[in-house]
């Protein structure tokens, strides 16, 4: 599937006193992305959490390559880099608009919840496994 | 009653590129403050959680009165303004810990909802009422 | 002048435990809009900040009419309410951009600094007052 | 030396709508502690930055290991990791405090700046050097 890339423009609550984007932001700008990667799927968190499904953040970690400074707006790549039906890990890569410039890179890991238990999507909700399976 | 003062101490990620706190962290501590004189009263948030109560925000302002910075612990007095069972008023002021001098007033305004709709608390938790009015 | 009303997509992260957008945010919000309608008016905040200029806030309001929903997207309609070259006070009104449901009003005042100091805009920056008075 | 283990309160702004601590607050909360031990050693960021010094981040990550929720306070130990004069490699776990259950574990990875340029700073601030390696 071909995915229309995330964008967010920066913001000045973002900004800190080094005059440049708080490095806490970029790990929710991953959440963005991968918000709307999984909107774009048509299993966006608001679909997803109709089923009953929650999906927690294992594991989150960011490379910061570059400053981002307020009122650039940049691209954020999400990619599905595994999905076992059990955990979903995904990669980021966070680029300059404008001039393409490497940011940011990262990485997240996610399970699924169901009545607050690990479950497998592969058994219980086969149209959500093959849809992330599509993205590999 | 007689409260603790609530101190935040400022964070570095509540900077921004003005080279102070940015001012929506003010809101968020009022809510710091106010969570905690709660708790004070034993009628804190996860305990009205736990009642099935929930307390939306009606209304909030804050006036800025002088800059915080980085580092500097501010002291946050929250007062019960005025409490009819239905709605509650709360008044703050952030001081500076050290010097005593004033960062910001404030207030915020709430309701009280029960399985989704707005309740009096005089009729349905008459403890939660009389702790609440013991504040005025 | 005709301006392009910002719109605000909720993120998860915005969320708090009552399932709702946390009200903090709708501060932040305003200042999206206020930042979006300056840079439409060309003078936005990094174009402020080139000149010198620095636009602390001196308060700020808000009045929660209904609840906002992650996924939902707002419309943030920010209008110059009064501005006499030295204090610039905006108001604010948010509605849910599928529905057009109110969610939020609110204002924020404003002064201008340069090197530190309150100054008029009027006399040291007249092209930055036109731009604001010609949103009056 | 010896440190005063950092804790934090957590507060209803940093929880998401699953009812749990939003992911995105941990990467706060080790700069939260690594601010906190700096300070101890007698450098903290407040007295880097008047030395002209900014630490920029290069790296974090964070292991999420169960959920932290509103009302629980965290124990968060930050420890240098490695530290070569030119970078510096902090670990970080956070606990329950009541329990001692681990929470999450986690990294950062810093470098200097003086004037906008990476330093070493063995040659420049030995005294800042000093400190941070009788953290080792």
């Amino acid at each position: 599937m071909d995915f229309k890339v995330y964008e967010h423009k920066t913001q000045y609550y973002e900004t800190d006193q080094m005059g440049i984007i708080h490095h806490s932001n970029y790990i929710r700008w991953f959440e963005e992305a991968r918000s709307d990667m999984l909107e774009q799927l048509g299993i966006g968190y608001a679909y997803m959490e109709k089923l009953g499904i929650v999906s927690p953040v294992l594991s989150v970690s960011a490379e910061y390559k570059s400053m981002t400074r307020y009122g650039d707006t940049v691209r954020i790549i999400a990619s599905v880099e595994q999905f076992d039906g059990v955990r979903l890990h995904l990669t980021y890569r966070i680029e300059d608009k404008e001039t393409g410039e490497l940011r940011a890179t990262g990485e997240s890991r996610h399970c699924f919840l169901y009545q607050g238990h690990p479950i497998s999507l592969k058994r219980r909700f086969p149209r959500v496994q093959e849809l992330l399976e599509s993205c590999l």
